[in-house]
């Protein structure tokens, strides 16, 4: 039995884990990519909680970085980055609820090799950007291109990584905003933490009737904080549950793993990011526990896990979470 | 002769300085209010470069908070906030232009006591925030409306401040965006800096075809930071002459006056804020000037200027500025 | 056979892994107890390359919070807080050398409850403290006594947290600097890494002839970024191995797991602290496998690991790794 | 009448505004420089409240960059930099007083071209430092030496910038630290602010028997936030009087110009001293006026101003102030 069966989702969720009807949104079908996460776009489809979508989703660059030789400053086009599929539209979310996704798998999708990385100008955590801005040189560009298997992320003759895929990028649409596919905040987005991978659950904050799901820009594999600015991106195929907890109340994405409970959190400075998971994380042990805050601000403070998503995007994504043993 | 016969504006505008039409946007004529900087939205007038433009704007509370026992959380709905006037169209203008916006004057409008200011739970430089969260109660909410004409703003029995009156949020279209205009950022939007005052002349990037120009949310007198997160706001009229200068390349919107040429830059952290603002001020005096970088890098350390807008919106906002007389 | 067999330690440093003599530090030895990691206190003991060391050390309280309803704001009389033992002179050290440090146990010592932890005005990640300073109130203070021993961390009827120690604050002297033991840099100090831990070996920076070794602050167990402040704090015996490798040339403590290669950064805002031990850490891959900078950078982006120390002190911690088994 | 008479340092120091002795520390009476703020050094003299002191100072390079082909890489000697007079050990003075210090005068001191300003490698808010660690690479090296008198900062053929001399390093010692002459705190040290000029008196916190004032680093000009790190640094003679105000209790420093009264506030991020900043002069005007934390909070939001000091030393500087007349 999975733990699924204990899950947030399968207890409050609409449909209770079961699975509903099963939909494929290709390349073909999306046909028009979107470059914010927003309320002005036309949802692809539209689901009952509880179906399954399976998705493929483009890597960051849209396909455009396919050979070594390629400069990425020439290649692709600002703002029209980190093409996302959707918007999908869930049946009966209404503002307030939470958009519950089970990530069922992540597979690499197309010729080899698969994986793209790549050090861009002004972009990246150890360089000078358009954010943190200098008058020193830039390094030189650089383009990698990886094979990538579901066994193995094949980095060089002597170096295997291992396949660790997750999506970097998934969301709501804000109320009234349409913000960069770039960013992260409260409504997800651009997160790049590896946990939101297969097996987990996340719940997105509605923000909007329909909810309006959009993701994209799926890893191979990263390193906390995404340092260089690009993980190994892949296109890939993307299997998901989708249901809907009525009146979750969650202000930011709550992730749910085996063993865990969590937050993830957006902001600059970084210690912003921390401060917003730590402070969901401890008002819903609060709400779960009847704790009071100061009980669970000194049990946080004892075994809190934080995680570095990102650190080079607009703003910087961590995962606080608490063993689900701790919560009681 | 007025120093604007040598301003950007009057030297590389398309217009030259010569006013055009005259226009006039009421607050009936605007009815729908606008929370977001973005492209999605109609224009309400189309002008030319050179036209004169009359606004009545609201104030940031669109005049919910009118009396002293007004509480702030119950009278604001979030993210209904900050309304903003336009978009006004200028014809002609595309990406990679500046609109010139000279801000001939700004008069406070309505039945005294006009201006509002007031502490609002998490908003504001000295509280927890949503961006800077925090576990700790909040101060208790407080309403003070305060009278103010042309001579003064008249805050207690002891105390007369002077009417320093300017726009705290005006800006262009983003190209994809729609983003709140509670936040700040290269198009302009809610800067907070009172160098944005009658007299002196914004330059705004134009993003997308037609410019897209919103305005609105002055304030008769305010400190540097806007410290707790509101200023003295007032409903007003303001009469602007909008110009556009093709192909003038800045990123963030440049700010002249009198005696000085600036930029106005947004980020978080502050430090962000300022580096771009150089950035920007040391690449514009190496253009105009010949100098290297380093030279300009050099001479900016000896004269530069900085001014902190606002410390309280998604990002905080610095002028960063020379004197005209060291540009040379 | 132990891991340690291949650390830099045996195979670098001057004893290669020899134990040498054994010496003790009691709390009476110690006496007078330090408050700042500078050159200008007198050593306490002398000892060789290869050495092994037993401290007692004191809580970070000095044992000053004895009961549930001590009031920290009463006990504690800043800067006289967290209180070293040291500093340790290593013979033959000079600037520029590094002192390897094992770390072999760290054992709870006195009488239950050993453990304490509490909230204390001004101090933690989520209220306002003297460095991120507002006008809203403060939480109440509190103290919570916990009994621990070397299998479990008796939190409450429902829940045991595991035995998971580390020293909290460990460094040497700057070279002519004297900080307070509250804060961590680029000598170690207050770093609050959860990974200083048993089994493991530290590589300090010598700023000064001698070393001048200082510790104290162990924790029985702490969460990510000890977010009220205060893990929780125990009176600990420590048994070390010291170790010299001469002209290691690291610049920030680095450290050695059976897994994992990493370094040690303290800064603020925290992006600044993972900015500079990815820097360390990508210099150092540099350096052992002969990659270039963008190979390496490319590298970390796939595998680097984050780890949040403290985010409480005057600057934050973070741990930054790659797996022995990517540097090659 | 001067403005003095009313000032702080008149109505509430011991010595009242009467001059005392004169002392005069030359160079040659200094003969070992400081580099530490710290409490471990013997005072170079004693002085009574009121007396006065003229002070030679080297400038931050202690003379060692002598032409504009020296390379600043090879001719500094980090830590040993910002060569700092001192300490001056006041009689009386006790934990919780102030040191008022008033700056009668600073003048060039020395054979032209008597200023010094350069570009040095990690170092500047414009380039990777230590503290914002970066792979990408640095500017060249750049020394400009200056010409200076009373009457101007004779930069270039076209441009003459005006003399605004001030004291960029000046402080007390703190409890038990050693800080770097490098960095400002709540004692002082490096701030940079160009208020802390002729005429103003700047109340330092005693946070030690006797004071023990330091001081140096006078610049010519600086603009806000000395950007590239290096004001135009001189070799000046400084003369200044000293008074002692018992139980003044700032926590940090305060400023008191003409018109105006403030407090320096030093950290990281920037918006942390602007938060000190206000905290401490909204404390100040609660207590001055009898107006509530919230109504001083409001008028400060009306018309406080901010002033950048440094954006490149290990803490960043900003003044916040308010005009005297809105102190009632």
């Amino acid at each position: 039995m999975s733990w699924h069966e204990s899950s947030i989702m399968n207890r409050k969720g609409l449909a209770g884990g079961k699975p509903g009807r099963r939909h494929t949104i290709t390349i073909e079908d999306q046909k028009n990519y979107h470059y914010v996460y927003g309320p002005y776009a036309e949802p692809i489809i539209e689901v009952d909680p509880g179906d399954l979508v399976t998705v493929e989703t483009h890597d960051a660059f849209e396909g455009q970085i396919q050979k070594e030789s390629d400069k990425p400053s020439e290649k692709l086009n600002f703002p029209y980055l980190n093409p996302q599929t959707g918007p999908i539209r869930i049946r009966g979310a209404e503002k307030g609820d939470a958009l519950a996704v089970r990530i069922i798998s992540i597979k690499p999708r197309g010729p080899q090799p698969v994986g793209t990385t790549c050090l861009i100008p002004h972009f990246g955590a150890l360089v000078p950007t358009a954010a943190t801005a200098m008058l020193s040189p830039q390094l030189p560009e650089k383009v990698k291109k990886v094979e990538v298997d579901e066994q193995g992320v094949y980095w060089s003759d002597k170096i295997t990584l291992p396949y660790e895929p997750f999506i970097g990028t998934i969301g709501t649409a804000p109320e009234i905003e349409a913000i960069s596919s770039l960013q992260p905040d409260y409504y997800g987005g651009n997160m790049d933490l590896p946990d939101v991978a297969p097996g987990n659950v996340i719940y997105l904050p509605v923000n909007r009737a329909g909810g309006l799901l959009y993701l994209g820009d799926c890893h191979a594999i990263q390193g906390d904080g995404e340092v260089c600015g690009v993980a190994l991106e892949i296109p890939a195929t993307v299997e998901l549950q989708v249901d809907l907890v009525k009146a979750h109340g969650n202000a930011w994405p709550q992730l749910e793993t085996e063993d865990t409970f969590g937050f993830i959190a957006s902001a600059r400075p970084m210690e912003d990011a921390a401060r917003i998971g730590y402070v969901e994380l401890i008002n819903w042990v609060v709400e779960q526990t009847g704790q009071t805050p100061e009980e669970a601000y000194l049990l946080l403070t004892m075994c809190g896990k934080v995680r570095l998503g990102n650190m080079v995007d607009p703003k910087y994504t961590m995962g606080v979470s608490i063993e689900k043993k701790f919560v009681r």
